[in-house]
């Protein structure tokens, strides 16, 4: 999959990339990842960006003709989404990561910055994606959390593909409380039934731990599941 | 405000933490941060920070002796939290980045790794975030995320203190479509209105367009800020 990431602070992602499992993955070449800087596509000489909102208000709105020109400048592939990384968004879930995952061969990720960006941007874009309900000052984070949630879903990524299949939110509820060595710390013991070797049991102790932390701290996602279990 | 960060990727940080209106905002002193490998604190001589789960499952777990003995290194600030980024946790919102901003004069962020971390790490924490409902290969993304939010709010970060006011999720509404220069482009006019130098049609306009796209696509924020009203 191929990645274009439109940003005013293409420096931003040097680290982000280079890091951990998602550094790997890009060596790999599972995705690769360009980054385009709209202030490139300036035409006037102090390679202007930003300007001030019509209708008056603080702060600074970006332009349309530099993200325009930026992202006209783009190879176009087949299965390609344009997505605007802005709070106005829909909420980014896991469902979304794995239909881009399973969609799309290129994902351009346009990042906002300043106060937001010129409402005429929403013509070249074909979604509106936000990271949650909070303001950041930037679209870089959004755009990196996309970028690491959609490439951990294709394949070579992680390691076992049963790892992904266990995981929170693919099955609906939240994960099983997980131990590993010592089985005595400070006092705190490992549950027995972990160490018990009886796998039905440690099953359904897991299942009812889910159930039990789904049902307490996430009764929105809670009902989700019960409904799905109808 | 301290912020610290336990990662087994202390170089992911380097380069978002020197970017943009962060990177400035630190250069500034308006907060520290430090990083804290918990790496740096085994004492075996492969320096082993995860092993497998209790009871089978795939993927490793961190192991709970060197996040323990990491976080005992540091100073300790009287308005602490120790937050572990966890999609079991409770999720990221803009009241909660306002508390912290509010309440907070040390941050300690625990980033989990692999499958996740051993449950007895929760006896050192006091609070659990998620930065939303999907999977991601790491908990710096979403330690990154808070410490923006929160720096963001600190005086001093953000040019003009009104501009923070004005956003969305301050008021529960998402935020009005923003337009500047040229008036037209590619054929797409701005609003009349908003060229119209009528401040209060304006403001009525924004107020309306802001109700309108909440109520159209986040009909769960649209009953908030119904009952908030009445």
């Amino acid at each position: 999959m191929r990645f274009d990431i439109l940003t005013l602070f293409p420096d931003f992602f040097t680290s982000p990339l280079s890091s951990g499992l998602l550094g790997k993955a890009l060596a790999k070449q599972i995705a690769t990842v360009y980054l385009t800087n709209p202030r490139d596509f300036t035409t006037d000489k102090h390679h202007k960006v930003d300007d001030e909102p019509y209708g008056g208000g603080v702060g600074m709105l970006m332009k349309p003709e530099p993200i325009f020109a930026a992202i006209e400048s783009l190879p176009v592939m087949p299965r390609r989404e344009v997505i605007l990384m802005t709070p106005q968004g829909e909420t980014m879930n896991q469902k979304m990561f794995q239909s881009f995952a399973a969609e799309c061969d290129q994902m351009v990720l346009v990042c906002g910055h300043y106060e937001g960006v010129d409402e005429r941007v929403l013509n070249l874009v074909t979604r509106e994606v936000s990271l949650g309900d909070f303001v950041l000052t930037c679209g870089e984070i959004p755009a990196l959390t996309l970028l690491n949630g959609v490439i951990r879903l294709l394949p070579g990524t992680v390691g076992k593909e049963e790892s992904l299949k266990l995981e929170s939110f693919e099955a609906g509820l939240l994960d099983y409380p997980q131990y590993t060595r010592p089985a005595e710390f400070r006092g705190w013991k490992v549950p027995d039934v972990l160490l018990s070797g009886n796998h039905q049991a440690i099953a359904e102790w897991r299942k009812q731990q889910q159930i039990e932390r789904t049902r307490t701290r996430r009764p929105d996602l809670w009902e989700q599941w019960q409904q799905s279990q109808q």
